[in-house]
Protein backbone atom coordinates (compact mmCIF):
# COMPACT_ATOMS: atom_id res chain seq x y z
CA UNK A 1 0.00 0.00 0.00
CA UNK A 2 0.93 3.82 -0.08
CA UNK A 3 -0.55 6.87 0.08
CA UNK A 4 -1.58 7.29 -3.76
CA UNK A 5 -3.17 3.87 -3.66
CA UNK A 6 -6.03 4.82 -1.00
CA UNK A 7 -6.48 8.20 -3.19
CA UNK A 8 -6.61 6.17 -6.15
CA UNK A 9 -8.61 3.66 -5.38
CA UNK A 10 -11.34 6.17 -4.54
CA UNK A 11 -10.76 7.68 -7.51
CA UNK A 12 -11.53 4.75 -9.92
CA UNK A 13 -14.42 5.96 -11.49
CA UNK A 14 -14.02 5.67 -15.27
CA UNK A 15 -16.69 7.91 -17.19
CA UNK A 16 -16.69 5.58 -19.89
CA UNK A 17 -18.68 3.03 -17.96
CA UNK A 18 -21.52 5.49 -16.86
CA UNK A 19 -24.16 8.07 -18.17
CA UNK A 20 -25.74 10.83 -16.27
CA UNK A 21 -28.95 10.62 -14.72
CA UNK A 22 -30.20 14.20 -16.22
CA UNK A 23 -33.46 15.96 -14.68
CA UNK A 24 -33.95 18.51 -17.78
CA UNK A 25 -31.13 20.35 -18.26
CA UNK A 26 -29.71 19.43 -15.03
CA UNK A 27 -27.03 16.26 -14.27
CA UNK A 28 -28.44 14.62 -10.56
CA UNK A 29 -26.48 11.20 -10.68
CA UNK A 30 -24.17 9.26 -12.60
CA UNK A 31 -25.19 5.50 -13.54
CA UNK A 32 -23.11 2.77 -14.64
CA UNK A 33 -24.40 1.02 -18.02
CA UNK A 34 -25.67 -1.92 -15.98
CA UNK A 35 -27.72 0.28 -13.40
CA UNK A 36 -29.14 2.56 -16.18
CA UNK A 37 -30.35 -1.03 -17.94
CA UNK A 38 -32.33 -1.84 -14.87
CA UNK A 39 -33.81 1.16 -14.99
CA UNK A 40 -35.64 0.42 -18.87
CA UNK A 41 -38.71 -1.15 -17.54
CA UNK A 42 -39.49 1.73 -15.49
CA UNK A 43 -40.42 3.88 -18.77
CA UNK A 44 -42.89 6.24 -16.86
CA UNK A 45 -40.19 6.94 -14.27
CA UNK A 46 -37.01 7.02 -16.21
CA UNK A 47 -35.92 7.52 -19.90
CA UNK A 48 -32.87 4.74 -20.84
CA UNK A 49 -31.27 6.79 -24.14
CA UNK A 50 -28.08 5.54 -25.31
CA UNK A 51 -25.97 8.29 -23.24
CA UNK A 52 -28.33 9.22 -20.68
CA UNK A 53 -31.24 8.65 -18.48
CA UNK A 54 -33.71 11.09 -17.93
CA UNK A 55 -35.88 11.77 -15.17
CA UNK A 56 -39.76 11.42 -16.91
CA UNK A 57 -41.42 11.74 -13.64
CA UNK A 58 -43.47 14.97 -12.88
CA UNK A 59 -44.62 16.39 -9.61
CA UNK A 60 -43.55 18.01 -7.13
CA UNK A 61 -40.50 16.90 -4.36
CA UNK A 62 -42.74 14.31 -2.53
CA UNK A 63 -44.56 13.05 -5.64
CA UNK A 64 -41.32 12.00 -7.64
CA UNK A 65 -39.34 10.90 -4.48
CA UNK A 66 -42.93 8.45 -4.43
CA UNK A 67 -42.65 7.40 -7.56
CA UNK A 68 -38.69 6.88 -7.48
CA UNK A 69 -39.34 4.66 -3.36
CA UNK A 70 -41.63 2.17 -5.75
CA UNK A 71 -38.47 1.91 -8.09
CA UNK A 72 -36.34 1.41 -5.18
CA UNK A 73 -39.01 -1.26 -3.96
CA UNK A 74 -38.66 -3.33 -6.89
CA UNK A 75 -34.43 -2.79 -7.24
CA UNK A 76 -34.66 -4.21 -3.76
CA UNK A 77 -36.32 -6.93 -4.52
CA UNK A 78 -34.38 -8.08 -7.57
CA UNK A 79 -30.99 -7.35 -5.41
CA UNK A 80 -29.43 -4.43 -6.91
CA UNK A 81 -29.92 -2.12 -3.93
CA UNK A 82 -29.33 -3.18 -0.61
CA UNK A 83 -31.77 -2.83 2.19
CA UNK A 84 -33.54 0.30 3.40
CA UNK A 85 -32.07 2.35 5.11
CA UNK A 86 -34.69 4.41 6.10
CA UNK A 87 -32.56 7.82 5.98
CA UNK A 88 -33.25 10.09 2.94
CA UNK A 89 -30.69 12.10 0.77
CA UNK A 90 -31.51 14.66 -1.34
CA UNK A 91 -30.52 14.47 -5.49
CA UNK A 92 -29.93 17.73 -6.98
CA UNK A 93 -27.91 19.21 -9.68
CA UNK A 94 -25.38 20.87 -6.83
CA UNK A 95 -24.75 21.48 -2.72
CA UNK A 96 -27.84 24.28 -1.99
CA UNK A 97 -30.11 23.83 -4.99
CA UNK A 98 -33.42 22.32 -4.19
CA UNK A 99 -34.26 18.71 -4.38
CA UNK A 100 -35.30 17.27 -7.38
CA UNK A 101 -36.67 13.80 -5.28
CA UNK A 102 -35.20 12.07 -1.91
CA UNK A 103 -33.90 8.92 -2.02
CA UNK A 104 -33.10 6.06 -0.06
CA UNK A 105 -29.51 6.60 1.04
CA UNK A 106 -29.16 2.31 0.39
CA UNK A 107 -29.77 3.67 -3.10
CA UNK A 108 -27.87 6.54 -3.43
CA UNK A 109 -24.88 4.41 -4.98
CA UNK A 110 -27.12 2.92 -7.40
CA UNK A 111 -28.40 6.38 -9.14
CA UNK A 112 -25.12 8.20 -8.22
CA UNK A 113 -26.65 10.91 -6.61
CA UNK A 114 -23.82 13.09 -4.92
CA UNK A 115 -23.59 12.31 -1.10
CA UNK A 116 -22.68 14.66 1.32
CA UNK A 117 -21.01 14.28 5.00
CA UNK A 118 -19.52 15.41 7.85
CA UNK A 119 -15.97 13.81 9.30
CA UNK A 120 -14.15 15.50 12.13
CA UNK A 121 -10.68 15.07 13.48
CA UNK A 122 -10.42 14.88 17.20
CA UNK A 123 -6.85 15.81 18.14
CA UNK A 124 -4.93 16.75 20.89
CA UNK A 125 -1.33 17.25 21.68
CA UNK A 126 0.66 15.27 24.09
CA UNK A 127 3.68 16.73 24.61
CA UNK A 128 5.84 17.54 21.12
CA UNK A 129 3.15 14.84 20.00
CA UNK A 130 -0.36 15.62 17.90
CA UNK A 131 -2.37 12.21 18.77
CA UNK A 132 -5.90 11.37 17.40
CA UNK A 133 -8.69 10.03 18.28
CA UNK A 134 -9.73 7.01 16.33
CA UNK A 135 -12.97 4.63 16.15
CA UNK A 136 -13.48 0.97 15.23
CA UNK A 137 -16.68 0.45 13.26
CA UNK A 138 -19.09 -1.79 14.71
CA UNK A 139 -18.75 -5.10 12.39
CA UNK A 140 -22.91 -4.93 12.19
CA UNK A 141 -22.06 -2.12 10.04
CA UNK A 142 -23.58 -2.22 6.46
CA UNK A 143 -20.45 -0.35 4.60
CA UNK A 144 -17.06 -0.87 5.85
CA UNK A 145 -17.63 -3.25 9.16
CA UNK A 146 -14.56 -3.26 11.77
CA UNK A 147 -12.59 -0.55 10.26
CA UNK A 148 -11.14 2.15 11.62
CA UNK A 149 -12.98 5.71 11.51
CA UNK A 150 -12.58 9.48 12.39
CA UNK A 151 -14.21 9.93 15.53
CA UNK A 152 -17.26 11.46 14.16
CA UNK A 153 -18.71 11.12 10.99
CA UNK A 154 -21.91 10.68 9.30
CA UNK A 155 -23.80 11.57 6.10
CA UNK A 156 -25.79 14.74 6.07
CA UNK A 157 -29.50 13.48 5.68
CA UNK A 158 -32.60 16.13 3.92
CA UNK A 159 -33.18 18.68 5.97
CA UNK A 160 -30.29 18.58 8.14
CA UNK A 161 -27.05 21.34 7.78
CA UNK A 162 -23.70 20.68 7.92
CA UNK A 163 -23.22 21.76 11.91
CA UNK A 164 -26.42 20.50 12.79
CA UNK A 165 -25.20 16.90 11.32
CA UNK A 166 -21.68 17.53 13.05
CA UNK A 167 -23.64 18.57 16.20
CA UNK A 168 -25.75 15.11 16.14
CA UNK A 169 -23.61 12.67 14.99
CA UNK A 170 -21.13 13.96 17.54
CA UNK A 171 -23.20 12.94 20.24
CA UNK A 172 -24.92 9.62 19.13
CA UNK A 173 -20.99 8.83 18.77
CA UNK A 174 -18.62 10.02 20.74
CA UNK A 175 -21.08 11.51 23.50
CA UNK A 176 -19.53 15.35 22.39
CA UNK A 177 -21.18 18.04 23.86
CA UNK A 178 -22.33 20.96 21.87
CA UNK A 179 -20.28 23.20 24.10
CA UNK A 180 -17.54 21.34 23.00
CA UNK A 181 -18.43 20.46 19.38
CA UNK A 182 -18.98 24.30 19.03
CA UNK A 183 -15.58 25.09 18.72
CA UNK A 184 -14.84 22.86 15.67
CA UNK A 185 -12.63 24.30 13.01
CA UNK A 186 -14.44 23.99 9.38
CA UNK A 187 -11.34 23.50 7.84
CA UNK A 188 -12.19 22.01 3.78
CA UNK A 189 -13.24 19.70 1.72
CA UNK A 190 -12.54 16.23 0.95
CA UNK A 191 -13.91 14.54 -2.63
CA UNK A 192 -13.81 11.90 -4.64
CA UNK A 193 -15.47 9.87 -7.04
CA UNK A 194 -15.44 5.25 -6.96
CA UNK A 195 -16.86 2.53 -8.38
CA UNK A 196 -18.19 0.29 -5.93
CA UNK A 197 -20.18 -2.83 -6.54
CA UNK A 198 -23.21 -0.79 -6.06
CA UNK A 199 -22.31 2.05 -8.46
CA UNK A 200 -21.30 5.68 -8.31
CA UNK A 201 -19.92 6.79 -5.22
CA UNK A 202 -19.38 11.21 -5.96
CA UNK A 203 -18.78 12.24 -1.81
CA UNK A 204 -17.89 15.35 -0.53
CA UNK A 205 -16.64 15.41 2.91
CA UNK A 206 -16.97 18.58 4.73
CA UNK A 207 -14.33 18.41 7.08
CA UNK A 208 -13.39 19.88 10.87
CA UNK A 209 -11.14 19.67 13.22
CA UNK A 210 -11.59 19.81 17.06
CA UNK A 211 -8.81 19.94 19.42
CA UNK A 212 -9.69 17.91 22.47
CA UNK A 213 -9.84 18.51 26.42
CA UNK A 214 -7.18 16.34 27.21
CA UNK A 215 -9.52 14.64 30.35
CA UNK A 216 -12.41 13.71 27.34
CA UNK A 217 -13.46 10.51 26.84
CA UNK A 218 -15.49 9.02 24.24
CA UNK A 219 -18.83 7.36 25.14
CA UNK A 220 -20.59 5.86 22.05
CA UNK A 221 -24.22 5.97 22.09
CA UNK A 222 -25.35 4.88 19.21
CA UNK A 223 -23.64 1.57 18.45
CA UNK A 224 -21.87 2.40 15.32
CA UNK A 225 -18.72 2.79 16.80
CA UNK A 226 -17.77 -0.24 19.34
CA UNK A 227 -14.34 0.86 20.54
CA UNK A 228 -12.02 4.12 20.89
CA UNK A 229 -8.29 4.82 21.26
CA UNK A 230 -6.05 7.69 20.80
CA UNK A 231 -3.11 7.06 18.97
CA UNK A 232 -0.22 8.96 17.64
CA UNK A 233 -0.47 10.69 14.20
CA UNK A 234 2.45 9.47 13.17
CA UNK A 235 1.87 5.89 13.85
CA UNK A 236 -1.82 6.73 12.17
CA UNK A 237 -0.21 7.64 9.19
CA UNK A 238 2.25 4.52 9.05
CA UNK A 239 -0.90 2.79 9.51
CA UNK A 240 -2.74 4.25 6.64
CA UNK A 241 0.45 4.14 4.79
CA UNK A 242 1.12 0.09 4.94
CA UNK A 243 -2.26 -0.78 5.53
CA UNK A 244 -6.18 -0.53 4.88
CA UNK A 245 -7.21 -0.93 8.32
CA UNK A 246 -8.85 2.21 8.20
CA UNK A 247 -12.32 2.76 6.08
CA UNK A 248 -11.54 3.98 2.18
CA UNK A 249 -12.88 7.56 2.54
CA UNK A 250 -11.31 7.89 6.15
CA UNK A 251 -8.21 7.15 4.89
CA UNK A 252 -7.88 10.16 2.98
CA UNK A 253 -9.50 12.38 5.71
CA UNK A 254 -6.46 11.66 7.99
CA UNK A 255 -4.07 12.43 5.17
CA UNK A 256 -6.01 15.98 4.52
CA UNK A 257 -5.43 16.96 8.18
CA UNK A 258 -1.53 15.89 8.07
CA UNK A 259 -0.81 17.64 4.93
CA UNK A 260 -2.49 20.43 6.74
CA UNK A 261 -1.00 20.47 10.03
CA UNK A 262 2.34 19.84 8.55
CA UNK A 263 2.55 16.26 9.59
CA UNK A 264 3.41 15.26 6.10
CA UNK A 265 5.67 17.69 4.20
CA UNK A 266 7.45 18.64 1.13
CA UNK A 267 9.74 15.80 2.33
CA UNK A 268 7.96 13.13 1.50
CA UNK A 269 8.13 11.39 -1.49
CA UNK A 270 4.22 11.34 -1.85
CA UNK A 271 3.30 14.56 -0.79
CA UNK A 272 2.44 16.53 -3.86
CA UNK A 273 0.40 13.66 -4.71
CA UNK A 274 -1.39 14.05 -1.59
CA UNK A 275 -1.58 17.54 -1.50
CA UNK A 276 -3.32 17.63 -4.88
CA UNK A 277 -5.58 14.58 -5.10
CA UNK A 278 -7.96 14.99 -2.36
CA UNK A 279 -10.02 17.47 -3.36
CA UNK A 280 -11.43 16.75 -6.86
CA UNK A 281 -13.07 19.44 -8.41
CA UNK A 282 -16.85 19.78 -8.50
CA UNK A 283 -18.66 19.12 -12.06
CA UNK B 1 -15.98 39.26 -9.20
CA UNK B 2 -16.23 36.25 -7.44
CA UNK B 3 -14.33 33.52 -5.65
CA UNK B 4 -15.25 31.07 -8.55
CA UNK B 5 -13.46 33.64 -11.13
CA UNK B 6 -10.39 33.89 -9.46
CA UNK B 7 -9.92 30.17 -9.74
CA UNK B 8 -11.89 29.83 -13.30
CA UNK B 9 -8.84 32.15 -14.19
CA UNK B 10 -6.06 30.06 -12.88
CA UNK B 11 -7.43 26.99 -14.72
CA UNK B 12 -8.33 28.63 -17.89
CA UNK B 13 -6.44 25.44 -19.68
CA UNK B 14 -7.99 23.87 -23.04
CA UNK B 15 -5.96 21.05 -23.77
CA UNK B 16 -7.17 21.31 -27.62
CA UNK B 17 -5.15 23.94 -27.79
CA UNK B 18 -1.71 22.47 -26.60
CA UNK B 19 0.69 19.49 -27.35
CA UNK B 20 2.75 17.71 -24.91
CA UNK B 21 6.58 18.12 -25.09
CA UNK B 22 8.26 14.91 -24.70
CA UNK B 23 11.67 13.44 -23.62
CA UNK B 24 11.29 9.56 -24.54
CA UNK B 25 8.23 8.54 -22.85
CA UNK B 26 7.70 11.19 -20.57
CA UNK B 27 5.87 14.18 -21.12
CA UNK B 28 7.97 17.38 -19.40
CA UNK B 29 5.91 19.79 -20.98
CA UNK B 30 3.08 21.77 -22.43
CA UNK B 31 3.32 23.76 -25.59
CA UNK B 32 0.92 25.81 -27.24
CA UNK B 33 0.46 24.90 -30.76
CA UNK B 34 1.74 28.45 -32.35
CA UNK B 35 4.66 28.09 -29.70
CA UNK B 36 5.25 24.30 -30.91
CA UNK B 37 5.26 26.20 -34.45
CA UNK B 38 7.47 28.35 -33.66
CA UNK B 39 10.19 25.61 -32.78
CA UNK B 40 9.99 23.44 -36.04
CA UNK B 41 13.21 25.56 -37.58
CA UNK B 42 14.96 24.03 -34.71
CA UNK B 43 15.06 20.36 -35.98
CA UNK B 44 18.25 19.43 -34.45
CA UNK B 45 16.68 20.08 -30.64
CA UNK B 46 12.74 19.52 -31.37
CA UNK B 47 10.89 17.50 -33.87
CA UNK B 48 7.76 18.75 -33.99
CA UNK B 49 4.98 16.31 -35.04
CA UNK B 50 1.10 16.73 -35.08
CA UNK B 51 0.03 15.70 -31.67
CA UNK B 52 3.87 15.99 -29.94
CA UNK B 53 6.61 17.43 -29.81
CA UNK B 54 10.05 15.55 -28.94
CA UNK B 55 12.93 16.63 -27.54
CA UNK B 56 15.72 15.28 -29.91
CA UNK B 57 18.71 16.86 -28.44
CA UNK B 58 21.23 14.67 -26.84
CA UNK B 59 23.88 14.75 -24.11
CA UNK B 60 23.72 15.21 -20.40
CA UNK B 61 21.99 18.25 -18.54
CA UNK B 62 24.19 20.66 -19.53
CA UNK B 63 24.79 19.85 -22.94
CA UNK B 64 20.72 19.66 -23.72
CA UNK B 65 20.56 23.17 -21.42
CA UNK B 66 23.17 24.33 -23.42
CA UNK B 67 21.37 23.26 -26.88
CA UNK B 68 17.85 24.49 -25.60
CA UNK B 69 19.43 27.57 -24.42
CA UNK B 70 20.50 28.62 -27.80
CA UNK B 71 16.43 27.83 -29.15
CA UNK B 72 15.76 30.65 -26.13
CA UNK B 73 18.18 33.06 -27.65
CA UNK B 74 16.40 33.00 -30.68
CA UNK B 75 12.70 33.50 -29.17
CA UNK B 76 13.33 35.86 -27.34
CA UNK B 77 15.29 38.11 -30.38
CA UNK B 78 12.06 36.98 -32.44
CA UNK B 79 10.13 38.51 -29.21
CA UNK B 80 7.92 35.33 -28.28
CA UNK B 81 10.28 34.97 -25.28
CA UNK B 82 10.48 38.08 -22.51
CA UNK B 83 14.10 38.86 -21.71
CA UNK B 84 16.11 36.43 -19.95
CA UNK B 85 15.67 36.25 -16.14
CA UNK B 86 19.09 34.69 -15.36
CA UNK B 87 17.49 32.41 -12.89
CA UNK B 88 16.64 28.12 -14.42
CA UNK B 89 14.29 26.20 -13.15
CA UNK B 90 14.52 22.38 -14.12
CA UNK B 91 12.19 20.84 -16.55
CA UNK B 92 11.56 17.05 -15.30
CA UNK B 93 8.84 14.65 -15.76
CA UNK B 94 7.74 15.27 -11.89
CA UNK B 95 8.84 16.62 -9.12
CA UNK B 96 12.16 14.74 -7.79
CA UNK B 97 12.82 13.37 -11.04
CA UNK B 98 15.98 14.18 -12.54
CA UNK B 99 15.84 17.22 -14.96
CA UNK B 100 15.91 16.93 -18.28
CA UNK B 101 17.29 20.23 -18.76
CA UNK B 102 17.53 23.62 -17.17
CA UNK B 103 15.53 26.35 -18.85
CA UNK B 104 15.82 30.53 -18.06
CA UNK B 105 12.51 31.09 -15.64
CA UNK B 106 11.66 33.97 -19.06
CA UNK B 107 10.85 30.73 -20.92
CA UNK B 108 8.94 28.37 -18.49
CA UNK B 109 5.67 29.37 -19.97
CA UNK B 110 6.74 28.60 -23.91
CA UNK B 111 7.52 25.36 -22.73
CA UNK B 112 4.91 24.77 -20.40
CA UNK B 113 7.51 23.05 -17.81
CA UNK B 114 5.71 22.58 -14.90
CA UNK B 115 6.73 25.67 -12.00
CA UNK B 116 7.10 25.19 -8.64
CA UNK B 117 7.47 27.75 -5.62
CA UNK B 118 6.93 28.46 -2.18
CA UNK B 119 4.17 30.97 -0.73
CA UNK B 120 3.81 31.87 3.12
CA UNK B 121 1.18 33.04 4.60
CA UNK B 122 2.04 35.55 7.74
CA UNK B 123 -0.76 35.75 9.97
CA UNK B 124 -1.62 36.84 13.76
CA UNK B 125 -4.41 36.93 15.42
CA UNK B 126 -5.05 40.75 17.57
CA UNK B 127 -7.99 39.67 19.86
CA UNK B 128 -10.60 37.77 18.03
CA UNK B 129 -9.47 38.64 14.76
CA UNK B 130 -7.09 36.97 12.33
CA UNK B 131 -4.88 39.08 10.64
CA UNK B 132 -2.98 38.68 7.52
CA UNK B 133 0.68 40.47 6.56
CA UNK B 134 0.10 41.41 2.46
CA UNK B 135 2.90 42.75 0.55
CA UNK B 136 2.58 45.57 -2.63
CA UNK B 137 4.50 43.98 -5.43
CA UNK B 138 7.14 46.35 -7.24
CA UNK B 139 5.88 48.47 -10.48
CA UNK B 140 9.18 47.33 -11.46
CA UNK B 141 8.13 43.27 -11.57
CA UNK B 142 7.96 41.52 -14.67
CA UNK B 143 4.80 39.54 -13.88
CA UNK B 144 2.11 41.43 -12.08
CA UNK B 145 3.69 44.28 -11.44
CA UNK B 146 1.69 47.01 -8.69
CA UNK B 147 -0.63 43.78 -7.43
CA UNK B 148 -0.65 42.65 -3.71
CA UNK B 149 0.85 39.43 -3.06
CA UNK B 150 2.07 37.22 -0.04
CA UNK B 151 4.03 38.57 2.69
CA UNK B 152 7.02 35.94 1.31
CA UNK B 153 6.88 34.47 -2.06
CA UNK B 154 9.48 33.22 -4.32
CA UNK B 155 10.04 30.30 -7.37
CA UNK B 156 12.19 26.87 -6.62
CA UNK B 157 14.94 27.47 -8.81
CA UNK B 158 17.08 24.84 -9.25
CA UNK B 159 19.40 23.13 -7.07
CA UNK B 160 17.54 25.28 -4.03
CA UNK B 161 15.12 22.55 -2.10
CA UNK B 162 11.52 23.98 -0.61
CA UNK B 163 12.25 25.34 2.98
CA UNK B 164 15.86 26.60 1.22
CA UNK B 165 13.73 28.64 -0.66
CA UNK B 166 11.16 29.66 1.49
CA UNK B 167 14.15 30.90 3.95
CA UNK B 168 15.69 32.75 1.17
CA UNK B 169 12.89 34.24 0.35
CA UNK B 170 11.91 35.11 3.97
CA UNK B 171 15.33 37.06 4.37
CA UNK B 172 15.35 38.86 0.97
CA UNK B 173 11.42 39.61 1.36
CA UNK B 174 10.50 40.80 4.29
CA UNK B 175 13.89 40.03 6.72
CA UNK B 176 12.49 37.29 8.65
CA UNK B 177 14.85 35.55 10.70
CA UNK B 178 15.95 31.78 9.80
CA UNK B 179 15.05 31.13 13.77
CA UNK B 180 10.89 32.83 13.21
CA UNK B 181 11.16 30.96 9.40
CA UNK B 182 11.78 27.81 11.05
CA UNK B 183 8.23 27.70 12.28
CA UNK B 184 6.84 28.20 9.51
CA UNK B 185 3.81 25.22 9.13
CA UNK B 186 4.02 23.37 5.95
CA UNK B 187 0.33 23.12 5.22
CA UNK B 188 -0.49 21.85 1.60
CA UNK B 189 0.15 22.84 -1.67
CA UNK B 190 -2.28 24.81 -4.33
CA UNK B 191 -2.06 23.98 -8.09
CA UNK B 192 -3.54 25.57 -11.73
CA UNK B 193 -2.89 25.33 -14.89
CA UNK B 194 -3.58 28.87 -16.98
CA UNK B 195 -2.84 30.00 -20.71
CA UNK B 196 -1.30 33.09 -20.70
CA UNK B 197 -0.27 35.38 -23.71
CA UNK B 198 3.12 33.76 -23.10
CA UNK B 199 2.27 30.22 -22.90
CA UNK B 200 1.26 27.76 -20.42
CA UNK B 201 1.71 28.17 -16.61
CA UNK B 202 1.42 24.64 -15.05
CA UNK B 203 1.89 25.38 -11.29
CA UNK B 204 2.44 23.92 -8.19
CA UNK B 205 2.92 26.40 -4.63
CA UNK B 206 4.22 25.24 -1.63
CA UNK B 207 2.14 26.43 1.00
CA UNK B 208 3.01 27.24 4.64
CA UNK B 209 1.77 29.83 7.99
CA UNK B 210 3.66 31.48 10.13
CA UNK B 211 2.09 32.54 13.41
CA UNK B 212 4.09 36.42 13.32
CA UNK B 213 5.27 38.15 16.49
CA UNK B 214 2.87 41.09 17.32
CA UNK B 215 5.90 43.33 17.40
CA UNK B 216 7.56 42.15 13.96
CA UNK B 217 7.86 44.52 11.05
CA UNK B 218 8.89 43.16 7.76
CA UNK B 219 11.36 45.08 5.86
CA UNK B 220 12.27 44.56 1.99
CA UNK B 221 15.84 44.29 1.22
CA UNK B 222 15.90 43.26 -2.50
CA UNK B 223 13.20 45.59 -3.91
CA UNK B 224 10.33 43.41 -4.92
CA UNK B 225 7.93 44.29 -2.14
CA UNK B 226 7.48 48.13 -1.86
CA UNK B 227 5.00 48.17 0.99
CA UNK B 228 3.60 45.86 3.35
CA UNK B 229 0.38 46.33 5.30
CA UNK B 230 -1.17 44.24 8.11
CA UNK B 231 -5.03 43.12 7.14
CA UNK B 232 -7.79 41.94 8.98
CA UNK B 233 -8.20 38.31 7.18
CA UNK B 234 -12.13 39.20 6.73
CA UNK B 235 -11.31 42.61 4.81
CA UNK B 236 -8.53 40.51 2.62
CA UNK B 237 -11.15 38.23 1.80
CA UNK B 238 -13.91 40.38 1.08
CA UNK B 239 -11.17 42.38 -1.67
CA UNK B 240 -10.59 39.27 -2.95
CA UNK B 241 -14.25 38.33 -3.21
CA UNK B 242 -14.58 41.79 -5.19
CA UNK B 243 -11.30 42.80 -6.88
CA UNK B 244 -8.12 41.44 -8.55
CA UNK B 245 -6.17 44.10 -6.23
CA UNK B 246 -3.98 40.69 -5.61
CA UNK B 247 -1.67 38.64 -8.34
CA UNK B 248 -3.44 36.18 -9.79
CA UNK B 249 -2.36 32.91 -8.02
CA UNK B 250 -1.66 34.67 -4.56
CA UNK B 251 -5.82 34.58 -4.59
CA UNK B 252 -5.98 30.96 -4.86
CA UNK B 253 -2.88 30.97 -1.63
CA UNK B 254 -5.04 32.94 0.66
CA UNK B 255 -8.69 31.06 -0.24
CA UNK B 256 -6.36 27.99 0.67
CA UNK B 257 -5.35 29.51 3.86
CA UNK B 258 -9.33 30.83 4.72
CA UNK B 259 -10.33 27.46 3.71
CA UNK B 260 -8.09 25.73 6.57
CA UNK B 261 -9.03 27.98 9.43
CA UNK B 262 -12.49 28.72 9.16
CA UNK B 263 -12.43 31.92 8.08
CA UNK B 264 -14.19 30.86 4.87
CA UNK B 265 -16.80 27.86 5.43
CA UNK B 266 -20.05 25.94 4.11
CA UNK B 267 -22.11 28.61 5.03
CA UNK B 268 -20.45 30.73 1.97
CA UNK B 269 -22.08 29.52 -0.81
CA UNK B 270 -19.01 29.27 -2.63
CA UNK B 271 -17.24 27.27 -0.26
CA UNK B 272 -17.32 23.61 -1.87
CA UNK B 273 -15.88 25.83 -4.71
CA UNK B 274 -12.97 27.08 -3.17
CA UNK B 275 -12.64 24.05 -1.26
CA UNK B 276 -12.30 21.56 -4.15
CA UNK B 277 -10.93 23.61 -6.90
CA UNK B 278 -7.31 24.89 -5.47
CA UNK B 279 -5.55 21.47 -6.21
CA UNK B 280 -5.70 20.72 -9.52
CA UNK B 281 -4.69 16.82 -9.60
CA UNK B 282 -1.09 16.07 -10.85
CA UNK B 283 -0.55 14.49 -14.54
Amino acid sequence: MSFRDHIRSCNNYDPSRVVPLTAGSARIGLLRRDNAEALRRFSDVFAVEEHRVELVARGDVAAVSHTVDAVVDALVDEGRVPKWRNETFDAAPHWGAPPVFRLDRGAVPFFGTRAYGVHLNAYLRQGEALCLWVGRRSPAKQVAPNKLDNLVAGGIGNEHGVRDTLLKEGEEEASIPTSLMSQAISAGAVSYRMETPLGIRDDVLFVFDLEMPADFLPKNRDGELVHFELMPASAVLERIRATSDFKFNVNLVILDFAVRHGLLGPDDPEYLDVATGLHRPLD
